[in-house]
């Protein structure tokens, strides 16, 4: 996707050797016009399949998954929660994911309210590094016997192990930008 | 807002005396067409002012952040973060907030790149109740020198004191719902 490519290197830079700064568009500020363009990007990918319902994790990829739900006639957006609330549910779906960024193994739930069997389920989330949140999310799909139809994931780095874990998995996986190098400050896109 | 209460008479339901569950339409499950209904609502109610950035707290904000940005002519959303991460500037606006449903205080953050001085800043959450989210979020904006142009709350529980602190703060609020009671089950609106 050009539009996101460009951002990327516009807007985008390089924290040592493996963490990519996005935060003025993307997870920290928000640039909704570019969400819309992301969201129709994903629509035009998973175009061939049935969604039901969007899933992805707190914080960022919520509002992805709002703004392109709108694409696919506003099915509904659930998303994973990270920490216990009173406000939450006592029957729950957990996982486990390992956070690249955060350097730590977090806990993910879902209501199973909220993903039920044969539920056609499209994962969105910003970035894929490790695959592991995608894996988590997948594992609570499976759990509830509903159906994983795609991930649509906005950067992969694909100098990370994740992409091919989760291609190997059989999952539909659209990245709408992958990065195969930040060396030197550079990035190169694949 | 009518479509709103029904919803909430409709779809929530409440946990002992003081907890309002509507997870399944606003911040668990989302539903994304009502989503753009109050992004119409909020757009209504501040016609008058001039909005720069929407401001808001992860993660149940982002959503509808991101969805009511739409109807500002998409100005950039930005969510303040709750936990570190490597992701995260070092350069940051501080607040603290204590959360009613969470029962404990935490910390939220925002880079100063994101909120300049002079910046006209619309807040945007899902509930309001003891009010310390939106002072926390106004405590940042102050420390800016941007100005706090009003806060928009999907749920105001009237019946807490937050309503009442934020007013007296001279805080252009609207929500779009004021639960005055749920004693017995019931939901008495404003």
């Amino acid at each position: 996707m050009e539009l996101l490519k460009s951002t990327i290197l516009e807007d985008g830079y390089i924290l040592g050797d493996d963490i990519l700064k996005v935060d003025s568009f993307l997870n920290h500020q928000i640039d909704v016009k570019l969400f819309n363009e992301i969201g129709k990007e994903f629509k035009k990918l998973f175009s061939d399949v049935k969604v039901d319902k969007i899933l992805t994790i707190e914080a960022s990829g919520i509002g992805l998954a709002c703004v392109t739900a709108q694409y696919f006639d506003n099915v509904p957006v659930v998303f994973a929660k990270k920490t216990e609330s009173l406000n939450l549910d006592k029957d729950l779906y957990y996982s486990e994911v390992y956070s690249f960024t955060k350097r730590k193994s977090y806990k993910i739930m879902v209501s199973k309210k909220y993903i039920k069997e044969g539920d056609n389920i499209l994962i969105i989330d910003d970035f894929l590094a490790n695959g592991k949140a995608v894996l988590g999310l997948k594992d609570i799909i499976d759990q509830a016997k509903a159906k994983l139809v795609g991930a649509g994931i906005v950067i992969e780095k694909g100098f990370q192990d994740g992409g091919d874990l989760v291609r190997s998995q059989g999952i539909n996986l659209h990245s709408l930008a992958i990065i195969d190098s930040m060396e030197s400050g550079k990035i190169k896109f694949r």
